[in-house]
Formats: structure tokens, sequence, C-alpha cells
């Protein structure tokens, strides 16, 4: 596109570094924010500037949080013998919508996959095994996405804590291979929390 | 969704207000924010930013513009004798993009559309009489959208200048009616510029 100002290209550009948004769309996005008042303008790049500098990592689970520890983290009503390890926050926030699980997290910050050069020591597993090895858990469910990375990422971890004497146990696979837990309905996650079965089991099968 | 942070739900309510932006995609673009260097989320919010505080109206066309009087209409390599106007500024540049077009334009800012209450007396129509008053045009191309407000809006304007001896045309109505200009293909809007037709004549066929 040709554009008659600097201005507008710059935003345009600026726009379409947003991932799904082509030039086309960032150009209409452009339009739309000229014709607001400047105050609404104001109010989105605040928001996203507030995002970057004050948005935190919890020091305990690794969730995101406005301050050092996370809500859900020193909320008392929860269950805190009960541990769910995630890969990413976005599966906090889809396992929170289903609304059956009242225990606490672990976010690991990815799986080990070595195509991309992510090891274990590029995760929070020490810090999850830290946890595990020095407060009361009665279980731990992990709950990777059912990809080849996600099931590499479990077996390490249930490897490592296998001898604790804490109950593992894993999404049961309502959800279907390759489609990832953001995705997948409340009910269909939901219910997979709900029949959550022993590791163990699941690897015999293998 | 239940976000355990207030930073990330403004900002996520923010991202939503972008047309064609749902809470789910919101969410994805926060995240997408989140994993980038802070400069990138700089960088995109001073866009945006300029953009509302510094981008101008051309004075003479109404086109967006860096400075007080536009790129084109500055321009000295372009026919000055022709003038062709235009809804919006979208429309400029979906006709910059065919490069059939070497004259000049003029941006009403809209259509007439007493259903959205937008009269004659909105729009820039008076200034469009006035330019064709004060210089010497050999053509006015009117280049609205194939809808009834842009027929209407065309039909008006041509009422007003009809008196002036400049010749009027029309685009070709190469375009399928009810399709916008901005999403016609390069080739068929270029074309229905070559093939413009005398807007006496099209008022006759009706």
């Amino acid at each position: 596109m040709n554009f008659s100002s600097k201005i507008l290209e710059e935003a345009v550009e600026q726009l379409s570094i947003m991932p799904g948004i082509g030039k086309k769309s960032a150009f209409r996005l452009a339009l739309f924010f000229l014709k607001k008042d400047p105050e609404v303008t104001q109010r989105f790049t605040k928001a996203l500037m507030t995002l970057k500098s004050e948005l935190k990592e919890c020091k305990t689970c690794f969730n995101i949080s406005d301050q050092e520890i996370c809500n859900i983290c020193t909320d008392p009503t929860r269950d805190d013998t009960l541990l769910c390890v995630v890969e990413d926050i976005n599966d906090v926030m889809a396992i929170e919508a289903t609304h059956q699980y009242k225990g606490k997290y672990h976010v690991l910050g990815g799986v080990i996959s070595p195509m991309d050069g992510v090891g274990p020591m590029d995760l929070h597993i020490d810090s999850l095994v830290d946890r595990l090895n020095t407060q009361d858990y009665t279980e731990l469910i992990m709950a990777m996405n059912p990809t080849l990375e996600g099931d590499t990422t479990q077996f390490y971890i249930y490897k490592r804590i296998q001898d604790l004497g804490i109950k593992v146990s894993t999404l049961a696979r309502g959800v279907s291979f390759g489609e990832h837990l953001e995705y997948a309905d409340e009910m269909t996650l939901g219910r997979s929390i709900h029949q959550r079965m022993l590791y163990e089991q699941t690897v015999k099968k293998i």
C-alpha cells in the first residue's frame, strides 16, 4: 500500500507486528484509532505499557501476577495440598475457567523440546521439585498439553519425583491428541480434570 | 475469562476495543506483547500516539497528511486540472494503488445519509464547489462507492456544479453493486477509472 503519510505508514507497520494482523487489517485499525478520541488511544497505549512494566511473575508458581506472590498462591480458600503443573499461563486460565480445580499451580514456562533447544534447565522444574520436597502435597496433577513434548516433560518430571511418595496424576485424555488446552471447550477440559488417572497407569498402557 | 491480574485484565480489555478482536484474541495479543522486549511495545504505542497527535488533515483536499498540505496536493508532477472526489481516505489509497490516476483528490469525509443523520453540510462539499469555482479543472471524477448513499451524494454534487461547465464523470460500474472500493481488486478498479462515463449518461439510463 502507498500511504501519503509517513506517520500513518509507521502506525500501520507497528499495528501489523501483531500476530494475525496483515497490512490491510492494520490499516483499518489505524483508521479506527484515527477516528476515535485521543483518550481512547491514550488508555489503550497506557494499558500496554503498564502490562510490560508492572506485570510480575509470581515467585512461587511463576504465574503472572500484580504482586510478588499471585492471587492464587495467597488465596487461603484454595487447597494447598494439591498442585497442578502446567506449561504456560494460558493453561492456568483455561483450567480456572472450568471451576473444577481448587488447588495451587506451578507454571513451567514451556515444555522440554530438544528441537527448539529447550531442556529441563530452561524450565521451572527444579523449583517444582523444591516445592514438592519442602511442602506437604498429597497429589501432583500434570496438565501438559497432549503433545509429544508434553508427554516427554511429564515423563521427565515423573522420573524426578517418583520416589517422593506423592500421588502423581495426569489429565484424562478426553482432549484429542494434538489439540491444545486453551482451545478445548470447558466441559471437556473440566471432565478431564475430574477423570485424571494415575500417571503409572498411563505409562503401563504405552 | 478469569484473570489473576488486574493489569492483564485491563490490557485485554483495551486490546479488545479494536474491531474484529474478541476477548480470546485480545488475551493472545496481550501474551504476545508480554513475551516481547519492552522496546517492541514502546515502538508500538509511540506510533499510535504519534498517529493521534501529529497526523493532520490536508487543508486543500482533506486527505490525511503529515504537513498542512498533503503530498498529493503539492506534487508538481500530478495533473491539477483533474479532480477526483471520494468518500474517505481509504478510497484515495485504493485508487493510488491502481497507478491509473495522476490528478488531484477531494475527500468528502463520508456520504449523504439521512438514515445516519449525515447531510451535505456535514461533508466537505462546499469546499469542493469552492475549488471548482476558483481553479481551472477540466474534469471532475466522482468515485463514490456504488451504494444508494454514494449515488445520492453523486447526484447532489452534480446538481450543484452542473452549470460550471466542467466535465463530470463517474467510475465505470465494473465494480459490482454493494461492493466497496477498498475491497475491489486493482485490475477492476483501475479499469473502472479508465472507462469512466459522463455522469449525464448514467442518469439518463436510470
